[in-house]
């Protein structure tokens, strides 16, 4: 009988520890990984989000005078959709605005004690294409934008930006917080594979 | 006596189990990962030498005639460092052809068994951070060709590719590279953070 008793008490003990985290997946649940997790994917909204409203509202119109006219004057608008990188950046920005809002309630799923180790290595495969895409669209529309900045002597391309200066400060914005965004998204890659890491130990 | 046997038999037992890598480890390893793991880094370091040569190459002189002189010619030359988001893209393929073949010896001793999961962990890390300069650089790079290309009608850049024919096919296939590159990075990204996941289950 004290047998049985000893062998009930060892299998409730295997099937305990069996329910319980391990150490490494416990410190890496208990610790503040979850926490700054949302935290960083709420700055991303929030970021992107800026980013979005700022490149989406970057227009402006000057009156431009016409050389072979004297007084003349022509009215010549800026948009963001005159530049195909500039539209690209958007997109990017719209997608990983809604993509962090989708991620932030797995996060949530995290915190709240759940948090699977296929959810951490699909979150990793999920950040790091999407910190590829945001880099990519940061760097072609900040290879734009710096020729409207500087322009370029070997290929005539004249700079804009004395001109456009409303609409570049607009652009320069969206860039930098495209920036932000990218660098976001590498901590959060860097953050999940860390998690997973800890728990592989 | 027998019982100092037995106990002796388990301890080595144990010593042997603690020994021999964990079946998802032992997996993880055995498997081919290792061996796609090597293959994507010399790809990498192929990919960003043809693409560091091809763009280092990129240079064309053509002679243009003088609207205000007829008859007089102007040699106009055409080189990669006109531009700093190419000379950007130059660096960036030529740091991570240096970093490629780095990894690649530190991927030979994953394959010769010897395989800690820091190194993958430090591995996920390094190409998450080369895979946001590629893609960078590479959107940087993408953003002027395709102004070079198709030129912009609404801020007077005209297209250069019409007349620098070889110079925007040198460019173009780096650009092309450039993205061969990004894409090989995101994808050593998930193939070491599916290592670590494998580990960890």
């Amino acid at each position: 009988m004290a047998t049985v008793d000893v062998d009930t008490t060892t299998e409730s003990g295997k099937a305990a520890a069996a329910a319980a985290p391990s150490p490494p997946a416990a410190a890496c649940r208990r610790s503040s990984f979850s926490g700054a997790d949302l935290a960083l994917r709420a700055l991303l909204f929030a970021v992107t989000l800026a980013g979005l409203i700022v490149l989406a509202t970057a227009k402006q119109t000057v009156s431009i005078p016409v050389p072979e006219i004297p007084g003349l004057l022509v009215s010549r608008p800026a948009k963001f959709n005159h530049s195909p990188a500039l539209i690209y950046l958007l997109v990017a920005q719209c997608v990983t605005c809604f993509y962090s809002l989708l991620t932030a309630l797995t996060s949530l799923k995290l915190i709240s004690g759940s948090s699977p180790t296929k959810t951490l290595f699909l979150l990793v495969l999920l950040d790091v294409l999407y910190a590829a895409i945001m880099a990519s669209a940061t760097g072609s529309a900040g290879g734009v934008a710096w020729i409207g900045l500087k322009g370029n002597t070997h290929t005539n391309w004249t700079k804009i930006c004395n001109i456009y200066g409303n609409f570049c400060r607009h652009i320069g914005s969206s860039v930098f917080l495209g920036l932000v965004a990218s660098v976001i998204l590498v901590l959060l890659t860097i953050l999940n594979a860390y998690c997973l890491y800890r728990r592989s130990r």
